[in-house]
């Protein structure tokens, strides 16, 4: 990815000399103008791999210096800042063969002397160099243009600014990037000087050059004096602190002060920065003092003798070398993996806890970016959506590519109650525990929440009490848009559907291929996704005029069977009086009305298809093989055949990045994908995962959720999520809490909006022994089937007691679970969780011996059987004829080895929702079987699967409001 | 809403400490602390008004300084910077009231001396004062958190960070923000210092003070030594540039110099900077010489006599206030409109033109916090959606609110044929000539474009050729998501009154009150969207069991009439088979099955609301008074009603901020709200235009566009949105093409897919002279009935004759406008529209006599009429039975002062498609009267509405494609 950056920015540059309105201005000494516009022409200096012959042709140069003011010195130490220069490129070159270090000199008018030297540097170094040569006349405007350009492109390391002193205005050196200044003229890198702190800024070459002569005088000059003569600004405070630093000791003293004599002949060595109204006669110098002139060359334009003074030229040329290769090194280490220094906010739980959304408001998440900073992330792998989430790119996965992951966590939970037993919140405040407390690295992924139940019964996703993403509002409402772009998506390939079946059931053949190819100007052209159709048809032509009558009849007829077409509308709403609906009953549609329905956007397939892409192009591909309907021969019908399949990529280009946010301890969390976990697989997605181990490194955690219990959700988080992505789990924490245990046990009915029994409020120790003997053992089961650790984590409720809490974690490890802890997330944070993180550390570092439950080679019915006896504790499995015959038509179609995903209800282990614990005995029954096959996957129905949910009397939006001063949300939850 | 940041900021700082878990370090010396954290304390020293009793005890202090060190001059020294920086704080209060400088001193441990004198000169100014006490033993972590903070909140303008030296880490000082930094120790203060640019950062304090004992030194010190004496680092460096910027001549020594003696003999002032191994005894100085020590004070916890060697103390604190005095005035000018500073993008058109989708993507645009920066925009008024769009806050209108509007320009159009005359490419082009070629602030207002025809036949709507708004694809798709949640919000609408007709089918009254108000914890309540809808019906009771039977039944019962339910669902796609439809068929739904229909999403009333709201009250007012449809009894059932108002205020709480985008040549655009022309208003928000008015200032413009021909967008811009705004146009844009004129002088039809007749390629005068006295004249004719002035744009095609071009131009003057011009922005963008910008301009100039047509009190029929005889020429109107009942009912409901908004087709000025000119003679029919009572307006159908587009055989989406490479997209247009 970076590198298809680096490429295309060197093409800019290069395509803007084949734009008309450009003018060449001469340029006479041996450069190669490859581009130019109005005011500027930029010159490439072919950076040729330097022979051995050049750099003796530049060393004899330097015989020819000045013996007196000590220039003997600059060849040696020319030559040895070039060979250590070009053996860092070197260096660079052999990790990083794409990469060339590259200083681009931004100058007004034509070469002088000293661009000739630098060239002739960096010529000898192996630097490749770019001169943009702005008219003299050029405004600020355009250097400030050509400065942004500059700072933006990453092949760019080092900035040379040879202006004239007062086109370096304010608001041009403030333009420049600090990381490209290799000048070290820029305000933050003379104060970062002048305090001392060299590990970012850049000394000034021509400071370095300087010192370097004073440091390799012959007599010792620490702790002697240097006097500055002359000169003034940034240049001179640089080199007296260098030169200070060095030990030595610097007087200064201007051209017209009376005592210069006095000070010349105090001094070990003189240092001239401007030229002077006097010239220092060497004989008020000390005999074995040395003097260095470097007022020439201090101003671009002047002619310099190349055989004389400009031995400090060279030796200043050669160190901004040395700084462009320094600035190039420091943006690869930047590319790098960084090290987590992730500031982590503070939590002072309250009691009693407050609500969720107060607990949210009170804590003020970083701003998104300083958390991507935090986490390693680079400023342009980040698309900020406000100032609280973030898109991250994808290109993180190329640039991190050579990176291990870190360790793989699943949190599943055992058999809920319809009151659910707080997956998420302890996924969260596992993370915050590992983060914030541990100081592990750790990383959270969720789903996105649909925002129908929103408004319904639920309330909102984000985790609960002290355990929460935040901003929850944001979280839970809109995000980035993903769910938008699903429901634009899935519902164009409805509209194309039923409008296309109008058009086929209007038109003739030719008329249908007129307009399906028209002819524009005469030329009759498929376009690339109507050639893939042919193709799937078995007609390999290109020229529209060639297809037969039969050949352009089964081309532009789809034949879609209105009663086999499976797709639905989606909309984000609990619409209950959507759920069955006729369409077309307007005139408009000619009587072609049909029976459908919608589903709730999270229950589309493309839903699932953006929860297992594993890049963007793969993303595109199952798009355009999901199957719409079959055809009244029997064909399946897909998205691209309908043409719509590029359409729907478009519509999902940012869907396909996961989304940053944070928890309330400022730990980085993505949010990214939100399937349906009944007929659908129900986990996050891939890519968030995939990113996310990446950043946490090895040792770090990626901490995701599967929806409802491990029967399901976990079993095709195996089965199905890994399989797409070829991740391995390393742990799998199983969430129990003493109430769902109970009703396992044989309490009394649980349900939603009814007071609890007072079973579940009393401690029950012969309940709880018989919930965990059941149902909790039998999930700890399921997970050791795929050969993965469990840590049982009880979510503690204020109503359990110590003898309960103990009960639960003595059993779960006698049935085989690595530990068994409670947490308090909820009450108190990451605080709360430390046990469990300790747990989840200690089972992660132990081996894993990760296998699938079944092959997917296996027949299709096999592959339900293994899942109901293995994972359900079915004694077997009956199909209904319907299901039998849909079986051997996906088994024709060539889909039979698909994984399968079970739409079953959460409630039990079983079909029945009634029955708790761990039944067993049971025969399964399949009802259907479906399949998404963009998705990847069959679904045998288990029962009715509702894909709408409804409002009841009194939903949650009866509470939820804004003020409109403070824009605060109340009632959220 | 400034000030409302501000008091919020204060009350955070207050309400940590009601937080348990903190603790309080003891402090002594008179300062009330106010909160406490686990290592921190916070204290305020009160801001009492100085009395000049205080000034007088300060001053009798500085009586005791040593005469002579030269602290003679520091009496009055601090009195004037005192004195001054009094009156500073004065002149801040007198305008802005409700703003207090502040200064946070950040300490480790107790006060020492240092904090004291501080505070005492703090006192005397009348600077707010708050002290942060950290522990002294205080992580990195923790200072770090505590600047972050401080950095964030606006109520703080300077930082003190007395800290013991080795807290100063690199970290630490790039985390303070140089704005803030008034003791000038960051990177970046010290770089501008040393470069001599004193506009942005602070001098030390101290180095101030020195600087002014020297200046005030008896004998002028200009062109004299000064010699300073130890000391390292910055603020050395920071007192050497200063001191000879004054004129004066720095020699340095260390203190270990062997010519010490002989260096301060030479000397005629002696600055010390650090404690020395000797003392300089005062014979060693010549007799006039001052000498300086600031050594002592240096280090914070050094214990100093404050009746001895303070006054150098005294004057820094001074020196420090002054700073923070400082800092508040830049930071309120920060807060005042800023002058643009518009870098424009340039552009080389190419001909032929390239597609849409190939210029857009050939420019790179400004990143759009460079681009909110240059129009006067601070950061925290953005929140960026990607690198290329970001939503505005609305606190910006408070911000500017005393700032003057610019002028405000509307586009319309004559009658169009089918393809449209280009309004949008227009308007785009004159901004783009405005702002980039004659330098005039301009900003467009435009409409967001519905997602649905993107993939149907129309294509982008940003523009086109090299009038555009970029990036094309970014302006075309999801946008930030505002038609996304109008979606949302609009079908929660749907959800909640089908679920409560279904609720109140099937339950009794007691039943649906129970659950509508149900008891929590044995307490009964009324939500208070409940207790609106009691008002509304009479029952002025607040206690639920207080009911009667009654008036539970009318409190539970909306007893919405199934058939006279005018809400409908929306999609943003379109999907002709959801015109009509059947709801509810799903058995769970016990049939309670009813006709309705889909509307493409920006016909919901909900994004007219969104248009012409003009703040978050407004329209949470408006989405609350909805009428969605009609009790059995007759009544009006609204979104209140059905307590869904707060929720749907929640759904929109983002979208009600404008999206800033730019145009290909960098200038600013807003992207906001694009209502239905027909069934709405059709022009983009009020928002918008109220925020563009006040960025672009007294001399900038405004340039919107109004839908469809200037007798239905633009009459509906005047009577509907400047009604609701209180906004008044300087100048209407008439756009008009040589291809409509001759439609209008007779040509044959037009129609899109076909091609054009000859007529409309090949020179045809008459056509074009028939069409300009038709339909031009009178489109001027309208606009002039409103009293504003008329720029008639003649949108160039390459088939115009030059004849043609003046033919329009010359008749376009004669009907009245007060110019006429062709333009070229399509082939050459801003460049082709500067004769229009210089026509726009001129006639800007002009005064306005802006009048509505009618007054909204007259009755609901005469407002109709008068819009229908003025503005079409119509004879007169006809009412169907079921338009003039509806009349009646509204007139009965109290809408009947509400403005018109007629639903008419924009191919006639009549009601007939086909009649093109200016046809008279006919009378109006109305079909039938709506209203939208949220949005505030009754809209008359003339004919039919289609509300729901439909796909084409091949629709657009047969070409678009996406590059999973590259992410580049094709074929978008």
């Amino acid at each position: 990815m970076k590198l298809a950056t680096i490429r295309s920015a060197c093409c800019n540059l290069r395509a803007r000399a084949s734009r008309p309105g450009g003018r060449f201005s001469g340029i006479s000494r041996g450069c190669v103008p490859v581009a130019t516009s109005s005011s500027r022409t930029i010159i490439r200096t072919a950076s040729s791999t330097p022979s051995s012959g050049t750099s003796r042709t530049l060393t004899a140069n330097f015989g020819k210096q000045r013996k007196e003011d000590g220039w003997s010195e600059c060849n040696r130490s020319v030559g040895e800042v070039v060979g250590n220069t070009k053996e860092a490129i070197a260096a660079i070159q052999r990790r990083n063969p794409e990469i060339h270090p590259m200083l681009v000199i931004l100058q007004a008018g034509e070469d002088d002397s000293v661009l000739e030297i630098n060239k002739k540097i960096a010529g000898e170094i192996g630097l490749k160099t770019t001169q943009i040569c702005l008219a003299k006349s050029c405004s600020e405007d355009e250097t400030v243009e050509e400065l942004l350009r500059l700072n933006d492109d990453p092949s760019v390391h080092g900035v040379f600014l040879h202006l004239p002193s007062t086109s370096l205005t304010s608001r041009v050196l403030s333009t420049l990037k600090p990381e490209k200044d290799i000048d070290g003229i820029t305000d933050l890198n003379i104060g970062r000087l002048v305090r001392g702190d060299t590990s970012k800024g850049f000394v000034p070459p021509k400071a370095s050059a300087v010192l370097e002569l004073l440091r390799n005088h012959d007599a010792p000059l620490k702790g002697k004096s240097v006097l500055l003569v002359g000169g003034q600004g940034s240049l001179r405070l640089a080199m007296q602190c260098l030169i200070e630093r060095s030990g030595m000791i610097v007087q200064t003293a201007d051209w017209n002060s009376k005592s210069l004599k006095t000070q010349v002949m105090q001094a070990n060595a003189v240092v001239t920065l401007s030229a002077g109204s006097v010239d220092i006669p060497p004989s008020w110098a000390r005999p074995e003092a040395v003097i260095i002139h470097c007022e020439s060359a201090l101003e671009p334009g002047d002619d310099i003798d190349l055989s004389s003074s400009s031995g400090l030229g060279y030796l200043t040329a050669a160190y901004r070398a040395q700084n462009v290769v320094q600035s190039c090194r420091r943006w690869l280490q930047e590319q790098q993996y960084r090290p987590w220094h992730l500031h982590s906010l503070k939590l002072q739980p309250l009691n009693p806890v407050p609500t969720d959304i107060e607990i949210s408001r009170a804590q003020k998440p970083k701003p998104v970016d300083q958390l991507a900073e935090e986490i390693g992330l680079l400023p342009e792998e980040l698309e900020a959506y406000g100032r609280n989430k973030a898109k991250v790119r994808l290109s993180l996965l190329d640039r991190l590519n050579s990176q291990p992951d870190g360790k793989y966590v699943l949190v599943a939970g055992i058999t809920p109650t319809p009151l659910g037993e707080g997956k998420s919140t302890v996924t969260i405040g596992l993370v915050q525990a590992l983060t914030a407390h541990l100081k592990l690295n750790s990383f959270a992924c969720l789903r996105q929440p649909s925002q129908g139940p929103t408004f319904g019964v639920k309330g909102g996703a984000a985790g609960g009490g002290y355990a929460q993403v935040i901003p929850m509002e944001e979280f839970n409402l809109h995000l980035t848009g993903d769910i938008h772009a699903i429901t634009a998506a899935n519902n164009l390939v409805a509209a194309a559907i039923d409008a296309r079946m109008l058009h086929e059931a209007t038109q003739s053949d030719k008329a249908l291929f007129n307009r399906l190819v028209p002819s524009l100007n005469g030329v009759r052209k498929f376009s690339p996704i109507q050639i893939s159709r042919l193709q799937r048809l078995g007609i390999n032509k290109t020229d529209p005029a060639s297809l037969t009558p039969h050949e352009v009849s089964s081309f532009v007829r789809l034949d879609l069977d209105p009663s086999k077409i499976t797709w639905h509308r989606v909309v984000d709403t609990n619409d209950r009086f959507l759920r069955k609906i006729t369409v077309g009953q307007a005139t408009t549609e000619k009587g072609q009305i049909r029976e459908t329905g919608f589903d709730i956007a999270v229950a589309s397939e493309i839903m699932a298809i953006l929860a297992l892409a594993d890049s963007l192009k793969d993303m595109k591909d199952r798009l355009a093989r999901m199957v719409v309907g079959t055809s009244r021969s029997g064909e399946p019908v897909t998205a691209e055949d309908l043409g719509v399949s590029g359409a729907l990529a478009v519509l999902m280009k940012d869907a396909i990045k996961p989304t940053l946010m944070q928890t309330l301890e400022g730990t980085p969390v993505f949010v990214h994908a939100g399937p349906f976990a009944n007929i659908a697989h129900g986990n996050s997605s891939v890519l968030a995962d995939k990113l996310a181990l990446k950043l946490v490194r090895k040792d770090g955690y990626v901490v995701t959720e599967a929806g409802f219990g491990a029967d399901i959700g976990m079993e095709k988080f195996f089965n199905i999520k890994c399989r797409a992505s070829g991740l391995r789990p390393n742990v799998v924490v199983l969430v129990a809490t003493v109430r769902a245990l109970k009703m396992h046990g044989g309490g009394p009915n649980v349900s939603a909006g009814a007071p609890l029994p007072k079973e579940y409020i009393d401690e029950n120790l012969s309940l709880v022994a018989s919930g965990c003997r059941s149902n909790l053992k039998k999930q700890i089961q399921i997970a050791h089937l795929f050969g993965v650790p469990v840590v049982v984590a009880l979510n503690a409720f204020r109503t359990d007691t110590q003898a309960e809490i103990d009960l639960v974690c003595q059993i779960a490890r006698e049935c085989g679970a690595s530990d068994a802890v409670p947490c308090q997330h909820w009450s108190q944070g990451g605080r709360g969780s430390l046990q469990l993180a300790k747990a989840v550390k200690e089972a992660a570092s132990r081996p894993a011996n990760f296998q699938f439950l079944y092959n997917t080679e296996m027949p299709i019915l096999e592959k339900i059987r293994t899942i109901a006896q293995k994972v359900y504790g079915a004694e077997d499995i009956e199909l209904s004829p319907e299901a039998r015959s849909k079986i051997d038509y996906y088994n024709q179609q060539g889909y039979g080895s698909l994984p399968i995903c079970m739409a079953k209800t959460h409630l039990s282990l079983s079909h029945m929702p009634d029955k708790k614990g761990a039944p067993t005995g049971f025969v399964l029954p399949i009802r259907d079987v479906r399949a998404s096959i963009g998705a990847g996957f069959i679904y045998p129905l288990v029962g009715t699967m509702s894909t709408m949910p409804g409002l009841p009397t009194r939903p949650c939006f009866y509470d939820i409001d804004l003020d409109p001063v403070t824009e605060e949300i109340s009632g959220l939850f």
